[in-house]
Parts: structure tokens; sequence; C-alpha cells
């Protein structure tokens, strides 16, 4: 790493790959999931995806030290027909379960043309875009799913339902790293109410409600006691709605609202489920795929756009492959520190 | 049909569906396609979806009439591996074509647990919750999208590139009819942008721009040289990308911004594709599905949402099958002309 200033180091992707792979081994993680999860956590630091990047290892550390999730995890991987493949991540992080069935899943796209994965059991506490751009990247087009911990009510409502539930979807684009977008349902995700409270800021006004169900802008009012709302009105809730369908019911995974670690002080990552679909987009159309999504991608972009998800992920990434990853002295001290 | 005023009559859904008939069979639809789309027509009008109900039949017989659809088009089914169907419906309306490829693509949900249906050279000019609601019946989850005219720019864009985009989910529900929600990634229809200009009506501030890029809530300057906005920001953006690129780049079909009927004086039918996804959820968990859905939608109840998609929509069919569905004799006579 490189000193810039006395406060604001710039680390090479290796380096915190390495020092996140110590921080997992020393909190009882295996260590083939402790890579997996280190380079996904490193990824997601690297472009500026800072709500899942290191701010997250606190939560990572805390969760494991309470014993609510198993860093030792063998997912287990039960073929449910030539197209359907059911994980069960028993009570592991979802990466490595992910990691574990991609061979078989890539395996069933090319004999069928589609395939999905449903798991259950798995903890996600990271971006879903990490988990689609290796199959966007391998010419598949993709989408995912998780449910959270209850923290959204529907509007209207009172009592928190729905987690932050993200949905992504990823595609390639000729000439073009993949495009993959990657969203909450709900009006802002989890980590980012977190570090507007930290950082004392406002959140927009109806971005949640606070505890007697009136809407607010205050992020702390939102957290405790308080809850956020879907994006988007009544089409938000739609989506969130169907992101509990697809990730819990259809996985076998617990509901948002199921998700209880009462009984485990410290623990933070929510034990749900993910589905993800996987399609072959080549079976479809008798032109080049890549070619028609740069084709979109060019057009929205000669409308005048101004940026496109995943620009600004790549521009980071861009920056921090070529000068490293900025972070704090503070911030590395922290990490250190969790890995003693 | 019975007369309850001088101007409201209530008339029954199988002579609603018959006159339909007899005007798709006077506007050179073959018989077995006529009775498809019919059917379609009616069970919206039937649900209150007015937008996709009577009000269209002026706009399929505009299409119809200009020879820029083929009302008596033969789809063909071209299977692409053993979860994927591709299908050419040549020309013709989209209904006959999925009622066409319905008998393959259960037989693949069954033989593989997902199935992909890809359609190009397709006419969607329906709702889409008439597309899932009979997959959902029989216990299968189902999405479905189409691309439409591009009517849609991206936020801080000029240049229309999406059509209103709708995007349908679908789930059996234990004891109770399936949940079906469809909606447009635009703020608003077309349809229903249509309606308020009819009537007169202003739409919420910023569901469009003007032909100057200004925000605007009359709907004659969005339908009059300028264009609605996605719902939700960003997030909507990623959404209404997302079915461009399943429906139209994935399926052989016409994007949006492709759509050219020029040549086709009253033509309004978008001729682009629909990507729909099948999904036979008793392959991802133990439990039975639908009473999993059943415990999720009850919780969303319990919370306090006012209402849930697809709740107006069964409400407004068990009125009309018990005492017909209300139209004005005003309507009644033009569509009446229309079979001449």
């Amino acid at each position: 790493m490189t000193a810039m200033s006395e406060d604001l180091l710039h680390v090479w992707i290796a380096e915190l790959e390495s020092l996140l792979r110590r921080i997992f081994e020393a909190n009882g993680v295996s260590t083939e999931n402790a890579a997996i999860l280190a380079a996904n956590c490193a990824a997601c630091e690297r472009d500026g995806a800072h709500s899942h990047g290191i701010f997250r290892m606190q939560g990572y550390v805390a969760s494991l030290r309470s014993g609510w999730v198993d860093g030792r995890a063998i997912p287990a991987i039960e073929p449910a027909g030539s197209s359907f493949l059911r994980v069960d991540a028993r009570n592991g992080f979802a990466q490595p379960a992910l990691a574990a069935a991609m061979r078989s899943l890539l395996a069933a796209v090319e004999a069928t043309g589609v395939a999905v994965l449903a798991m259950r059991g798995s903890h996600h506490f990271s971006a879903l875009w990490p988990d689609l751009e290796p199959l966007a990247a391998r010419g598949l087009v993709a989408l995912t799913t998780v449910a959270g911990q209850a923290c959204v009510v529907p509007p209207g409502g009172r009592v928190p339902v729905f987690g932050t539930n993200p949905f992504a979807f990823a595609t390639p684009v000729a000439g073009a790293p993949p495009l993959v977008f990657d969203f909450a349902t709900s009006t802002m995700s989890n980590g980012d109410t977190r570090i507007a409270a930290r950082e004392g800021r406002k959140v927009p006004h109806g971005t949640g409600i606070d505890r007697d169900g009136h809407p607010t802008s205050d992020p702390n009012a939102i957290l405790d006691g308080g809850a956020l709302l879907p994006f988007g009105g009544h089409k938000g809730l739609a989506m969130t709605l169907m992101v509990e369908l697809l990730a819990a019911a259809l996985t076998g995974g617990s509901f948002s609202s199921e998700v209880d670690y009462s009984t485990h002080p410290g623990a933070e990552t929510p034990r749900t489920g993910q589905l993800l679909i996987a399609i072959d987009p080549s079976r479809g159309t008798t032109r080049v795929y890549a070619d028609r999504a740069r084709n979109l991608i060019d057009a929205v972009r000669r409308s005048g756009a101004s940026r496109l998800p995943a620009d600004r992920r790549y521009a980071v990434r861009a920056q921090a492959l070529e000068a490293g990853i900025p972070i704090s002295r503070a911030q590395l001290d922290q990490l250190a520190a969790l890995a003693e």
C-alpha cells in the first residue's frame, strides 16, 4: 500500500483480499470459504460499493462470533430436474454455496437453455452484482434475488414484512463489460440507511416511516422502531412481494419476517434464501444477442441518459486497479483488530 | 343483456365475447384466433381493466385493416433446447401464439423444472395478467414481459427508447385465486395516458416530459411529441432496460424504438417480442409452495396493507359474473359498427 496523506492510504486489491481472508479465517471461516468471501467483499470496496465493502466486516465478524452463521459450512447440491438445482447452504454464506453449484448450473444451462438455482439456509450479506457478473461475462443473461431481514412495510402497513429485497440482472454487451444492475426494492438499502445515520445525514422524506407510522426523513427514526418503504409505491410493493416469493417461498428459505436472531446477540446476517435464473440468450435469437444488447445501450446513451447502471462501478474499479483502493488508516486499523 | 338505465347496460361475458369475436372475424381474423382474442379482451373488460378492454377494439380493427398485423397468422413453434421454446408469431397477435405453444411449455416445465418461451414477430395489445393467470392456476410461478412502441425516455434523455414495457408475475396461493401483478415500467401505461387525455384529466407532475423535455402533468403534451418516464427513477430505468433485453434482444424481436408502422396508417399494435418464464415451484422446497405464498400474503394483509395487486380485479370480476359487465349503449353501438 502507498501512503497518499496521513489519513488516506491506497491499498492494492490483493493486499485487501489477503487482510480480509485473515479476518475471516481468524473468526472461524474455513480456508476455502474465507477466500471466496474476502474476494467478494474486496471487490465491493474496489468498486466503490461502500455499503457492501469493508463497512460490513464488523457485521460478518459479529455474526460469526455469535455462532449464528457457520463459516465452515459445506453446501449440499441437490439436483431437482435437468434445469433445476436445489442448494442447501447449510447455514453458511451464500457465496461459497453459489461457487459450489456453479459448474452444475453452467452445465444445466448448456444442456437445456436455462437453469434455476434455488438456495435455502443461506446468509447473503453482500451486493448481488458480484454473483451475476461472472455469468454475464460467459455470455449468459441472469437474474437473482434474495430476501433479507424484515425492515420494510407495505404502503399503508405498520409491521415490517419485507427485507430490502434486492433484485439484480446481468447481460453481456458486445465490446463492453457486462451490464449488471442491482437495486434494493426498498427506497434505500439497509446499509445506506445505516451510513446516513452514522454520518448524521437526512434521507428523502418518505424513505420510510417512524415508529408511529409517520413518513420521516430521519434515518435513525427508520432504524429505531420505524421501517423503510418499497420504492415506487405499489409497483415496488409488487416487486418486493415477488422477491419474497422467489427467494424464500420457492427456495424453502425463511421469509424476511421469519429471520429471528434474538438468540444470537451480535448476529447481523439474514438467513433466508436466494433464487438465481441463468439463460442462454443465443437460444432465443438468430442474431447475436450481445450485439443487440450493445445496440440498445448505445441508443439509451444517444437519447441523453446521464448514466447507466454499473457505469460508476466500472469507473471506480478502473481507478482502483490503477492506483489502489482508497482506505483510511483508521479503517485499516479497525480491520487489523478484527484479524486478532 | 339487461338494461339498468337508459345509458348503462349489463352484458354477460359470453355475449360480449361473442360480439368481439364477430368484430375480429369481420376484420380478417381467423375463427380460431378470433376466439382467443375475444376471450382475452372480454376478460379485461370484465375485470375492470378498462385500458385493455373494449377501449382497445378500435385499435385492433384499425391495425388489422391497415394490413400491419396478420389476423390469420399460424405461429411456428421452434424447440431450442429441452427448457427453451422459440416461437415465431409470424406477424400475428401474441395470444394465439402463446396458446399454440402452451402444451409444449407445460411439458418442458414438467420435464425439467423450468421453461423459457421466447416469442418474436408478435403483436401484444392487451394486459399481461391474462397470459399468466392460467399458469398460476396450474400451480406454476411465472413471469412475462413485452416491449412496446417507443414512448418512454430514460431520465435525463430526450429521445424515446423504451415502450411502456409491462412486467408481470403470477403465483399460486393456497385457498385463493392466483396472485397476479402486471405493471407498466413507465410511470403510467399508454392506455391510461390516452384515457386521461380523452377525459381532460391531468396526470401527476413528472409522469412525463413535453416536447421540449420539461416535466409535465398534461397527458396531451406527453402524447404529442413528449414522452413518459420510467417509474421509480433509476430503478425503473433498470427495469425497463431489462424488459427490452428480455422481450426484444433475447427473443429476436424488435426493440420498441425499431417499431415503425408509418407505412401502415392506422396501425397501433406494437410488433416486438415477448419473454415468458414458467417455473415449477415444487422443485425448490420440501414445503408446500402455495401454503407458503398464502402465509406471506396473510402477513402483508395483517401488516395493514390497504390492498394487494389483483384484489380490485377479482372483486370487479365477481360482480361482473353475477350482474354482468357494465357497458354503455353508446359503447355497444360503437362496437356493433366495428363488426360490419
